[in-house]
């Protein structure tokens, strides 16, 4: 079949928006129309040139929501109409990892999915019989897309696309964060750095789980309300402290604690400097540092292994540590329930002629997210 | 009263051999006649002068055993001939880090410690009238000490001072980060960096916790043995392979397993890169590392943030995450009842007129574990 969609070309160049061949479905395979999809950092940080592991051309777009129109041989937990989640991490239900019980890394389709491909280790694009690349196992920049079954979350049929695709990442893995990877407890202390798309759902993550001090960073100050609409109860400017960390330890200083430092800090910046301030800004003895954001290629974090012995903890997450057959579902119920929010994060919308609008949005810094609606 | 004690004049000199005058006991405080001190890297790592902190002169030694001499005003929980462990990290029971239950870092008597003096800002140390600092709140090098309530554990009497002695810090040290810290379950794979007086006490904790594979990494062949007598299962000698993480992520690939790595790392080295090592030899998706080693000053640990945003934890631990007065006497129970080993660790022992000889022992690496009997 044939569908339109916005085409990576080579690194740092416009997607250009054309028609291409699609195949349908093989074994295990579904055909999702697309009915909306977000523009996300990481499409960027791949259109830019700057992920090492970038492949042109693709189709880039990972955030998306649809429907299923047509399923191949032996897919048997969805049917056509069913409405859909892609899913950049998967969830095979049987790989070692899923099996583990410690992790969302489904490694089932890894090999593949990495190098632009569907697990039986071809495309489903092309364009004048020349080889489109996936991406992230999703590509919902297309209009049609052809998925494995277990990258596809099913999800309330009432949920409006153009909110509930931002669940395919920003959402949940800002969230996710929160509740799977740090596993915060009410009454805690947190400091979350960078107030973009990732970093307001850390916030409304917070609040969910009844921390009672949520402190947003960020240089830019027209964040603050930003951040207080989701949740955050502190705001500080880097640019306008001494030093960053020694502030956040002393605001987090409650009662006869006289260390201070956040229970729960996270970054979502991808700058590794802030990397380690996230780190040495969280409390002595207990303190949690959830890296959320990608870094450059190449780029290294570093700290005094003193920050670790004297009790803190640095981790990181993918997709919020979120299974997600699991629990994007039940996100969109939070979601269709009041629980959360997401109206006011899509700041702008736009049809798929106007894709590099959205990422002009995203340089100049004016979206929190940008949604591409077919 | 007078004392016999090894006083540190200087960095990087010589332990010299005294007789020293010893306050009795103020208030809250307790008198211990030490019958037994390990020597410890730490010890060794103050007197060369690479400790920051280092204070001269002082009466090093923090691995200790002894009994209770006299009690100060108010001491309410020992009593005369008890027998007792110094803690370096004490346990009052009542600061904002014992009362959070998340942490063994107690901070009561913190800023007097790090600064060689008893709670109340003083010494009980001296020489001539000129004062001679306490080191770590314990000073075990000295015949006789003085240390505050909350800093003493006591233990089954019937258990021998010169073998307990080393439950005052390596083997705590060692057991702690994994039970306490790394909370290591039954089947799971490790794998030590170091096996020195430290990562054998974390062999010896990683076969109580019921590890199926404890893979070992030193750079002397000689300590392959010294592994499999605590329950190693596998070695592996740096120098001797291309890669020290693939070879590990190898030996811990099992069954349809086909990431590998080890479930829980600990680096017993104190060298940063060897840190980055261990951090990087355990499983995507849920490997633990845990710091163990004190670094030289200033030197610092890196990775790049995707080790840990697939999923890995990095951490540290400070005398194994144990609350002194509660868990010391329980490791002293299990060496009672055969559940640990210390005996054959302590390679040598010596009374206090030869204890340079101990450091000697351990700059050429021939001790795990010098004792002082007094």
């Amino acid at each position: 079949m044939k569908t339109r969609a916005a085409v990576a070309v080579g690194a740092g160049k416009p997607l250009e928006v054309m028609e291409v061949d699609l195949e349908g479905p093989r074994e295990g395979e579904v055909l999702v129309e697309v009915k909306a999809t977000g523009i996300c950092h990481t499409d960027e940080f791949t259109l830019s040139g700057a992920d090492p592991e970038g492949i042109f051309p693709a189709i880039l777009g990972h955030e998306g929501a649809g429907v299923v129109v047509d399923v191949g041989k032996g897919v048997t937990s969805l049917r056509k109409g069913d409405h859909v989640i892609p899913l950049y991490t998967p969830e095979c239900r049987s790989c070692p990892s899923c099996l583990s019980r410690k992790t969302n890394l489904c490694t089932a389709i890894r090999a593949t999915q990495g190098q632009g491909l569907m697990p039986d280790g071809t495309s489903r694009f092309s364009v004048g019989g020349e080889k489109i690349h996936h991406y992230m196992g999703c590509s919902t920049f297309s209009n049609f897309t052809v998925l494995p079954e277990i990258a596809l979350a099913r999800v309330n049929p009432d949920a409006p696309f153009d909110k509930i695709c931002y669940i395919g990442c920003g959402v949940t893995t800002g969230i996710g964060a929160v509740i799977n990877t740090a596993r915060v407890e009410i009454g805690a202390t947190a400091a979350v750095f960078g107030l973009g798309g990732i970093g307001l759902n850390v916030i409304q993550g917070l609040r969910l789980a009844g921390a009672d001090m949520i402190v947003g960073v960020d240089l830019n100050n027209d964040k603050k309300a930003w951040g207080e609409r989701f949740g955050m109860t502190h705001f500080v400017n880097p640019s306008e402290v001494e030093d960053v960390v020694a502030e956040i330890v002393n605001l987090t200083r409650r009662g006869a604690d006289q260390i201070g430092g956040a229970d729960y800090t996270f970054d979502c910046t991808g700058n590794v400097k802030v990397m380690r301030q996230a780190l040495e800004a969280s409390h002595r003895g207990w303190g949690k540092s959830v890296v959320i954001g990608v870094a450059g290629a190449g780029q290294e974090i570093a700290t005094r292994p003193f920050q670790l012995v004297t009790g803190r903890s640095w981790m990181g997450t993918a997709f919020g540590g979120a299974r997600g057959r699991t629990d994007v579902p039940r996100i969109v119920d939070w979601y269709m329930e009041g629980k959360i929010q997401i109206d006011p994060m899509i700041t702008h919308t736009m049809p798929l002629d106007d894709i590099n609008t959205g990422f002009d949005l995203m340089h100049r810094g004016e979206s929190i997210r940008s949604v591409v609606i077919y």
